[in-house]
């Protein structure tokens, strides 16, 4: 939540020549993605976001986000395509780093989803999907279940600091998991991020989704399940909505349907999905200075939420 | 630079409701101003940067400063006016801290201002002058020649771990500052902190003067030693720019005017603004961590810029 790299007015006019986009009006530092530095840039014919990729996003994976954003944008997914300039170029170098001009979306993030909210996201991820049937582009999902053992081992017993047992338990639940993980199962690129602040939304309209520096190749109910687990609960992970769960479930089931066999995978793939998350916020607070101006996600907060899925079966 | 306090969407959704502003369309956080969390809110009808005001900048000092902003851009001067709500207040409180909605202007800051830029800097810099020639505000200017010889005791010895001797050498040059300070001399209220970054530019037109959150009571050229200070050196302080020295004097004494006896003034002043940043720069290198987010400003960039107006009379 922070801008990393400086861009200078006169940087920033003079990169904005190799567009065809009007001249420069404005533009402020956002404080928004942990991964890049991003500018709301606007010019005398329209917005943009500016994207600058830091260390985090591998410059050789941006080809596939960026053919992500294109293929989808075509078929009516309210995501947004980076701007190619006058040669047809959409990737670019700034103040070196890997740089893209993005098309800006109205619509703002809920924090506080109410079912008719939910549902729109469902039915827009079920979109997506769709959208994504026929994209040729791969990329191995790095925080996937085979990166869940490992990444509890780098962890280590340091889990226990967050909360006495913790690793002992992350370390039984994964078990568990890895044992009733789908074998089979429709297999596609997803967004696999899809938290209400990759959500822009006028009302309870779905106007852009964004942020897909996660997609990735992986089963295409995980995609649901993640989304799941990061819209129907409160902050805290502590109580679970019924309605914005359900309403989330109907809204993908309308869009692109959603089977028995589909629902019967759904707690596994969940409680997947809350161990992927305690797993790598337990590591960023672990290694995270608590003085630092990045706000900590509380890794407990995605514990809870595992309790949820382990006790009682949610779809 | 970050955004220091949350506001959600629908606190926010709910706070525009007391303004005739329309509805909210979009709303990210800015990484700009160090002491205040700000947003840019778009709505169906304007555009806005939301200001939540953190802990320093004093509650009771936020009507003098608005007062100001009214009373200026009333006269036709380009800095911001917040906007009253539907009964006409201005301060607010959201999210337990003192806000406001402030029009948003456009364009943008430049790094590297050319001659053109500079002069117009001057000229909107003696039309804000002007303009508050009649302004019946004032607030002490708790960062003037008063409080640099207990900030220069505040920081102490310490400043010789950012250069050895650099204590001392401040302390000598605020006793001749001191000494050469101009008895009499026109006073009023300034902006004080007129930098670059404080002024909004669309090619070589000025289209906005903000942070108004320095404005104090001070002798009237300080402001204009201030801003030379601020414009016409590289960023290290090492090179002064004659061509845009000159022409941020011409600016002014086209809409301000400047005799003989102002231009004689101006050097002590100019050394005493540089004592103000150094001193102001070192007190907060001494206390902000190194790896904070924050980016500390060099100190000894000002006091290369003292020297320069120590070796010769740059105006």
């Amino acid at each position: 939540m922070a801008v990393y790299t400086h861009v200078s007015a006169e940087a920033l006019a003079a990169f904005l020549l190799r567009f065809d986009v009007g001249e420069l009006v404005s533009v402020k530092g956002i404080a928004e993605g942990v991964e890049n530095s991003n500018y709301f840039v606007e010019t005398t014919a329209a917005r943009f976001v500016l994207t600058l990729y830091e260390k985090r996003v591998a410059a050789g994976d941006l080809p596939f986000f960026l053919d992500l954003l294109d293929h989808v944008a075509a078929r009516g997914v309210a995501a947004p395509p980076a701007v190619a300039d006058r040669e047809g170029r959409v990737i670019h170098e700034l103040e070196g780093r890997p740089a893209c001009l993005i098309r800006f979306l109205p619509g703002v993030s809920v924090s506080h989803p109410t079912p008719a909210q939910a549902r729109a996201a469902g039915a827009a991820l079920g979109g997506l999907h769709r959208a994504l049937a026929d994209f040729a582009g791969a990329r191995p999902n790095d925080l996937g279940l085979d990166a869940w053992a490992p990444l509890l081992a780098r962890c280590g017993d340091a889990l226990d600091g967050i909360e006495p047992g913790l690793h002992a338990e992350l370390g039984r639940a994964l078990a568990a998991v890895t044992a009733a993980w789908p074998q089979g199962g429709d297999r596609g690129v997803i967004h696999a991020d899809l938290f209400p602040d990759n959500v822009l939304m006028l009302g309870d309209r779905v106007t852009g989704l964004i942020d897909f520096y996660f997609a990735c190749t992986d089963l295409r109910l995980y995609d649901l399940a993640v989304t799941h687990t990061a819209w129907c609960f409160d902050a805290h992970g502590e109580r679970f909505d019924t309605g914005v769960g359900d309403a989330l479930l109907a809204g993908y089931a309308e869009s692109y349907g959603l089977t028995d066999d589909d629902r019967a995978a759904l707690p596994v793939l969940a409680r997947g999905a809350c161990i992927r998350f305690a797993l790598t916020r337990g590591w960023d607070w672990l290694n995270t200075p608590a003085d630092a101006l990045v706000t900590r996600k509380d890794p407990l907060a995605y514990v809870r939420r595992l309790h949820h899925y382990e006790r009682e079966n949610l779809f």
